[in-house]
């Protein structure tokens, strides 16, 4: 007999041929949210506007008694409170995050989860401790290959009851180059809840689901994660028996602000004939972005558009302008990036069961009005 | 010929027998969001967890040069910035704020549009300038009855182009009892972009579509307002062709917090066998709630849940706790509010095309394990 707790938890699926959104997924969709497409202007994102994605519950936490330990493979374990850790030397990044899942709903057939469109993004400052720091106080032992993250959120998740954890490899968390925080404020302030409060992982350059928020636990280890998060979600795969590869860093991505102003319901955009300036942000966590394209007519033909500096912030998206002449008629505008690795967004979205990383170009359906309209 | 604008802006519709959520209601689930359940919990809702409807996009304001004209049917029209209405005497309200569709998408048949389930709701401390003394300033001519209020906003609903504009009587507008609010500030902070920055309506007790965000104007008015928002959105109808009676004050409703913790995708909750502490919040916008209810059984049998004080909010949720011993199985946690005027949530919800003010009870699945699993 199979578990109680199976009936409440079912397996990943697939949606059936023309199955639309069903409740389950609706009550994630209300939960969640994404970025409101036009907050793509600011710079950083106010926080209320970046995404978010809660696995199982916000927490209820508590800063004043909140401590993270760090122990398993290392000669020094550490229990640090929030005091001790904002006392000790800070950095401050400028990070884009995307879910894994974003532009999952955009999949056919429809991975059944939290069904992203596009929006699924947002840029903050992020300060707290580099990893690094805290794990050289903890000296790893020769033997060590990964550090696991535990979150203090608690589930099931097909099947499995767990505290949300992920781990990454040494190397990527001690790793000069990538800035991995232990952090604790979010564009200058406390961590709201909803993004981790009071102390999370941030992992520039990697989706979302390796920022572990409400930080509890680093345990080093000698073998690698085979937690659920690591090996059984989060993996790219075409049949369910694969072992699949991991999901790791954020692939390519443009998104235009839709110009003109929406209809309410169909969200379809209105511009008026002649000149309309097109705006948007571009990011890879794999290399920077090197140019950015603008299609007008279907992803017919594509031209460059103007790409601004990277201002000194390597793991924040980049802006990117470019001058349309509207016409009258309907339209269909797209975007999309290239980064110097030579990765660049697929016209069409590639496909594994999970629906991850699907980083196909965006497509806003645009009316041209009649000058007399 | 329709003008081009009615192919992008459909009617108002209803979805079709066995119609699951489609692409256009979940575009608008994936930008706006409501309050995730467990956020109950805070007297004071931070506000990347408060609900957001927005209707159109999210307008670009720059506080520094905004300004509000009071006009129409007054002696002495103004026009007022921001540092201006910062100087003016200013007062604080807990505001319990709600969204005129929450529950929309409980309903069968299913009214098309932003798919709430019950989660659009938030509590706010909002400081702004008493509404009655602005217009006290513009001092409305002897004739005047409605002031309306016009936000930034720009779109198209149902074909119509629009800045999206409500009005109010000038008895609530300037009434004693009702702390309308011209607000700059959210829990001691500016606005944030999607609460309407720099400044918005805050009208306690009323629903969401009242609170006009992006507050450039107020024309007062010796005729009640027709606009779209007023006469064609935000009516109680059965059939189409009725007038219907307008949306104005919030039905009372309860809310707890899911107990114990949640599968992903089902949302199911799981709690093991014995004493589950429940707790809540209950509000009504039409008079002091005065008991709340809480049911284990399907709604079947209730028991009394105990309130907290009001703490001196009248316009904020108070808080409600309940114990419950639970017993291996299936449940279906509900529970309903009463307010002072005899208004009762019912079990079964209240229908009309537009899809407003479904106050029907919520029902919590949860499975309570065994003690051995």
């Amino acid at each position: 007999m199979s578990p109680p707790i199976d009936d409440v938890s079912a397996s990943a699926r697939i949606a059936g041929p023309g199955e639309d959104i069903g409740p389950e997924e609706l009550a994630l969709a209300a939960r969640n949210h994404g970025l409101p497409l036009e907050a793509l202007r600011y710079d950083v994102t106010p926080p209320g506007l970046h995404y978010v994605l809660t696995h199982y519950d916000i927490p209820a936490a508590d800063a004043s008694t909140w401590q993270i330990t760090v122990r398993g493979d290392v000669r020094r374990p550490l229990t640090v409170t929030m005091d001790e850790l904002r006392s000790m030397p800070s950095a401050t990044v400028r990070v884009t995050m995307e879910c894994a899942g974003n532009g999952r709903a955009r999949l056919t057939p429809r991975p059944v989860s939290q069904p992203w469109l596009v929006e699924a993004v947002g840029t903050a400052e992020w300060t707290g401790v580099p990893l690094r720091a805290l794990l050289a106080d903890a000296a790893p032992g020769p033997g060590a290959v990964e550090a696991i993250f535990t979150g203090a959120d608690h589930g099931v998740e097909r099947g499995v009851e767990q505290d949300y954890a992920r781990s990454l490899p040494l190397s990527v968390a001690t790793g000069r180059d990538s800035d991995v925080l232990v952090a604790y404020a979010m564009n200058g302030l406390p961590l709201p809840p909803q993004h981790g409060h009071p102390v999370r992982l941030v992992v520039p350059g990697w989706y979302g689901m390796a920022h572990v928020k409400w930080l509890r636990d680093i345990t080093v280890t000698d073998t690698p994660f085979t937690g659920f998060q690591q090996a059984e979600a989060y993996r790219l795969r075409q049949d369910p028996g694969e072992a699949g590869e991991p999901v790791t860093r954020i692939a390519p991505r443009s998104l235009l602000v839709p110009p003109g102003f929406p209809d309410f319901m169909s969200r379809t955009r209105v511009v008026r004939p002649g000149t309309v300036r097109l705006e948007g942000r571009a990011w890879s966590g794999r290399a920077p972005v090197t140019a950015v394209e603008v299609s007008t007519d279907h992803c017919r033909t594509w031209e460059t558009a103007d790409l601004a500096p990277g201002d000194g912030a390597p793991w924040a998206w980049r802006r990117w302008e470019h001058t349309w002449t509207a016409a009258p008629g309907h339209h269909v505008l797209s975007t999309r990036a290239r980064d110097a690795e030579g990765n660049v967004q697929p016209v069409d979205p590639p496909w594994n069961r999970g629906g991850f990383a699907n980083n196909a170009v965006q497509r806003v359906d645009v009316l041209c009005l009649r000058p007399a309209d």
